[in-house]
């Protein structure tokens, strides 16, 4: 089989919506075909951790460097500790046809916009968005001060959406999971990149 | 929960690709949330087949009546019987919220794309695509009269395919049943769909 250039998946959404749990689920699947790109930190290892397993561990020093060398496809700072995702793992990955997921905050994946704008963008939701029918005309039973506050949570969950290819309403792990993988997949199938997949077989075949 | 118009799907690809048993496949499947739509056609009705199940059998006087008024969304000729997609059908079913399922011809699928730009076109290819690379790198045992031939096939295929989103390849029928599903999941998970459903929610709300 001709290996092609794999896909850069990035799974985002609001804090708190699930995005590592539905992470795990993914890479407890053994029928997932995507690399998991490792994040580095500056933070302190954990007792438990590995060192490129669960992150790689760096100093302040080495971190500053490598953002000064543009090695990082995005990174941010949370309480004093750097969190980036480093880029040469995610090239090379890709480049050996593997598909390379990242599960990051949406500040992060508007960074990765900018790098990687063929990239896969999906959007893991709050079930709550979809629940807004019935929750708000349902059975009157919400207050109107839950109802305004409802309204305001998805009007800013509506916009952080707008970058994305995707939306994912994480209402259960194991079926966001098969959605996750089923996007993939479907990814794969679109015509331009069947197409130009084929095309370089048959300039080779010709040559 | 609120409805919104289904999608219309367009599987298609070359004859003999095995389009026929692809749709039994999703059709056999009780997970299948799509709805056939049943052909007109002028041909006889054959033993054990259901006017309204297998067919809608017309005389040709009423099906070239249909036609002046427009009421399909393709129609072709083969050995003198008419055969078409009535577009009432498609319409009303679309409109009630449930995606509709064509499974046609090359041709149709043209006529399809000019009525319904924003469908789904979803082309069926053969294996054999896949295995080019195999069979004429591969082991040398063919002939340069068969790599010459297959490479003319398969440049006619990959000019057929120009007018799809999606390409999959028939190597196993309930593989490629999946992976129809999958492609049909994937298009209600895109941002614009979900996002313009919760839009309108939330104007409903606001109301």
């Amino acid at each position: 089989m001709t290996s092609d250039k794999g896909l850069l998946i990035v799974l985002s959404g609001p804090s708190g919506v699930g995005k590592g749990t539905v992470r795990k689920a993914i890479f407890d699947d053994p029928d997932t075909a995507f690399k998991y790109s490792i994040s580095m930190t500056t933070r302190r290892q954990r007792e438990g951790e590995v060192d490129g397993v669960d992150y790689f561990f760096k100093t302040k020093e080495e971190f500053e460097s490598l953002i000064e060398q543009d090695k990082f496809i995005e990174y941010a700072e949370y309480v004093g500790n750097y969190y980036g995702t480093p880029i040469d793992y995610v090239k090379e990955t890709m480049e050996k046809g593997y598909d390379v997921f990242l599960e990051i905050e949406v500040e992060g994946a508007k960074q990765v916009r900018e790098k990687f704008p063929e990239a896969l963008f999906i959007f893991l939701a709050p079930p709550d968005l979809t629940q807004l029918e019935e929750r708000l005309i349902g059975r009157g039973t919400d207050s109107m001060e839950v109802i305004r506050h409802r309204i305001r949570e998805a009007k800013r969950e509506l916009n952080l959406m707008n970058l994305y290819d995707y939306v994912v309403i994480n209402e259960d792990v194991q079926q966001a999971k098969r959605r996750v993988q089923c996007i993939v997949e479907a990814s794969h199938m679109k015509r331009e990149r069947v197409e130009s997949k084929l095309r370089k077989l048959l300039l080779e075949v010709n040559n």
